[in-house]
C-alpha cells in the first residue's frame, strides 16, 4: 500500500527536504477530546481503550480533523503509546482524572527477564487493523504517521507504573542497577522495532518516536539511555521510511539528536527554532513549535506567535509546522482554525 | 551585621570567582524532610508553616544539616518562596498531599490592580526575625544565604492558586492580555525587591532567586516574562550583594541569564555543565548540578557521578557544588554523606 504517493505530499517532500508551496501542518492529538465529534465518537465507545480497539472509529476520529480543517496535511494513527507495554502483559487501565495505571508495574531484574515480546499481528493486532482501516479510508488523499514511544518513555511508565513527577523509581533503578535498565530498554527496542515494522507493512507512510520524558534525564544519560534505542529502531527499519524523534525537554540536546539517523525532529516550545536550524543546517527536518497554551490566548495574539513560529522556520525547505506539544482539551476548535489558516497564508 | 565576613568563606570567595582549596558545597533543601531530626522539628512545630514563623525554630532546623555533615559551606534561611503572595493577602495554606494552595488566587486585572505591596518588617517580620535569629545562631561560622521566588514563579502560583502541570490559567493570561500578567510582575517585583533588602539587612550575606518555572515559558518569552524581572530586582540591591539566579529548565538560555547581571547561575541537572563553563566562560560562578535523583543509587553509582559532576566542573574558579535541584524527602542522610565527602576529597 505504501508505495502509493498520496495526492497531497506537503509532508512527506518536506521530511525529505525538498520544496514546497507552503509549509505542510498537522498538529499532535489532531483527532482529541478539544473536538466535539471526538467527544461524541469517544462516547460511543464507551472508554478511551474501547475506542483503540474498534478499527471503523478510529478511522473516524482520524477523518474529524480532516473534514474541519481542509488546510492539514498529514493524518497520524488513533492510538496510544503505552498499548505496547499493555501487550507485554503489564494491564494497562485508565484511572479517571490520574492518566494511565498499569495493574502490574515492572521492578525488578527478574520481571524484566519475564517480559514477552509480543507479534503486533497478534496481541496488538487492533493497532494494525486500526492502521489498515485508517489508511483504507484516507483513499490516498493525506500520508498517514504511525507513532510508537520510545524505550526510555515506555520504561517510564513500566517501572512507575501511572504518571508521576520526579520519576523515582526509574531513576533508583538507573542509578542502582543500570545493567538491569538497559535490559528493560533492549526489550521495549526489540517490541517497538517489531511494532513500527508492522505500521509500516500495513500502511504507514511515515513513522514517529515520542520521547516524551527524555528532557527528565541528566545530560549524561540522555544519549545512553534514550536517544541510543530511538536509533537503534531508525536503523532497523527500511531506510527510505521517514522517521520523526520528538524530546521533549530535549532541546539542550538537538546536536546528539540530529546525527541519530532520523528524517525530522520534532520541537517543543521552549526551542529557538531559528536558532536549531541554525544548528542542524540542512542535515534534516525540523518540526515544530507553537507553545499549545497560545490557543488558549486571544485571536490577535494567536496569529502573531504562529507568524513568529513561521518566521523563525524560514524559506529553507524542511520544515513541517506543529504545536511544541499535543493539543489540549481545554482548546476551543475555533483557535486551531485561527493556527491553521495563518499557516496556510505563508 | 553582614560586613563581619564568615570565618568558612569558600562559598562568597567562589561567588566572587576567587581560589578555594577545594569547591565549595551546600544542598538545596538541606535543612529537609529527608533529616530525621528535621521531621521531629516539623512535628514539634506543628505545621510546616509554624515552623517557618517561629524563628528559633528555623535556627535549628539551619543547625541541623551543619552539625551532621561538617563539609558544608553556607547555610540557606529556612523559608518557602510563597511568603510574598501570601503577605500580598492570598491565603496560603498546605494541603496535605497537595502541596500549596491559595485561597485567593489572582485571576484578573483588577485584582492585579489591589494587590498590596507588603512591608518585609510588618506582614513578613516573622521571615526577618528568622534571619537575625539564624545569623545571630551561625555566629559567623559560616555565611547565611536569603532568597525568594522570581516574579514569574510567584506569578505562576498566584493565577493557577496551586501546583499545577500544564499552567494553563497563567499562560492563557500571558495570551490574551499581557499587559496584565506584566502589571503583576512588577508588583511582584517591588514586593520581592524590598523583602530581599530586608533579608540583607537582617543579616544575609548572599541571595539566591529560585526561577522554578522560568522553564515553561516558550523561548521567545523567557526574557520578556521571567529574567527582565530577575535582573531588576538584581538591578536594585546593593552591587556588592553576590545574587544567584537559578531557572529550573532553563539550560537552552544560560547566555541571556550570563548577561543579566548575577554573581552565580545555578544549573538544574540536564544542563552539561563544562558546556555552561565554556559557554559563559568567567563571567560569573556556576552552582549545580547533580541528579538530585542520584542519591537514590548506590553509593558507588553516586561516587561515579558526584565525581563527573566535579569533572565537568573543571579547575577554574566560580563553582560551587549542589544538587541540579533540591533534595527529595526520599533519600536517605548517609547517601547526602557521600556525595559530600567526594566533593572535600575533590
Amino acid at each position: 500500500m505504501s508505495a502509493q504517493a498520496p495526492r497531497n505530499d506537503r509532508f512527506l517532500r518536506a521530511l525529505r527536504r525538498e520544496p514546497v508551496d507552503r509549509p505542510p501542518a498537522w498538529i499532535m492529538r489532531q483527532a482529541g477530546r478539544y473536538l466535539p465529534e471526538y467527544r461524541a465518537t469517544r462516547e460511543k465507545a464507551g472508554s478511551f481503550m474501547a475506542l483503540c480497539r474498534n478499527a471503523e472509529l478510529c478511522a473516524e476520529v482520524v477523518r474529524q480533523p480532516l473534514q474541519r480543517y481542509p488546510q492539514l496535511d498529514a493524518a497520524i494513527l488513533f492510538s496510544d503509546i503505552l498499548t505496547v507495554p499493555d501487550a507485554m502483559g503489564l494491564g494497562l487501565s485508565f484511572a479517571a482524572g490520574e492518566g494511565p495505571v498499569f495493574a502490574h508495574p515492572v521492578r525488578s531484574g527478574a520481571q524484566i527477564d519475564a517480559l514477552p515480546v509480543p507479534d503486533p499481528e497478534v496481541e496488538l493486532r487492533y493497532v494494525m487493523d486500526a492502521v489498515r482501516t485508517i489508511r483504507a479510508d484516507l483513499a490516498n488523499a493525506l500520508p498517514l504517521i504511525g507513532f510508537a514511544g520510545s524505550p526510555w518513555t515506555i520504561a517510564c511508565y513500566m517501572v512507575e507504573g501511572r504518571s508521576t513527577r520526579d520519576f523515582h523509581r526509574i531513576k533508583a533503578l538507573r542509578y542502582t542497577d543500570p545493567a538491569a535498565l538497559h535490559r528493560l530498554l533492549a526489550k521495549i527496542t526489540q517490541a517497538t522495532t517489531a511494532y513500527l515494522a508492522a505500521q509500516l507493512a500495513a500502511g504507514a507512510q511515515a513513522l514517529m518516536l515520542f520521547d516524551s520524558w527524555g528532557g527528565v534525564l541528566s545530560h549524561a544519560d540522555f544519549r545512553e539511555f534514550s536517544l541510543d534505542y530511538g536509533a537503534q529502531i531508525r536503523a532497523a527499519l527500511p531506510q527510505d521510511v521517514p522517521v520523526i524523534w520528538f524530546s521533549k525537554g530535549g532541546g539542550q540536546w538537538l546536536e546528539a539528536q540530529a546525527g541519530a539517523g532520523f528524517a525530522a525532529l520534532g520541537l517543543d516550545w521552549t526551542v529557538d527554532l531559528a536558532a536549531a536550524r541554525a544548528g542542524v543546517g540542512q542535515r534534516l527536518a525540523l518540526q515544530g513549535n507553537l507553545d499549545p497554551a497560545a490557543l488558549l490566548g486571544s485571536p490577535e495574539q494567536l496569529r502573531a506567535r504562529t507568524q513568529a513560529v513561521l518566521d523563525a522556520a524560514g524559506p529553507a525547505p524542511g520544515y513541517i509546522f506543529n504545536l511544541g506539544h499535543g493539543i489540549t482539551p481545554d482548546v476551543g476548535p475555533e483557535a486551531l482554525q485561527v493556527v491553521l489558516e495563518t499557516v496556510a497564508a505563508a
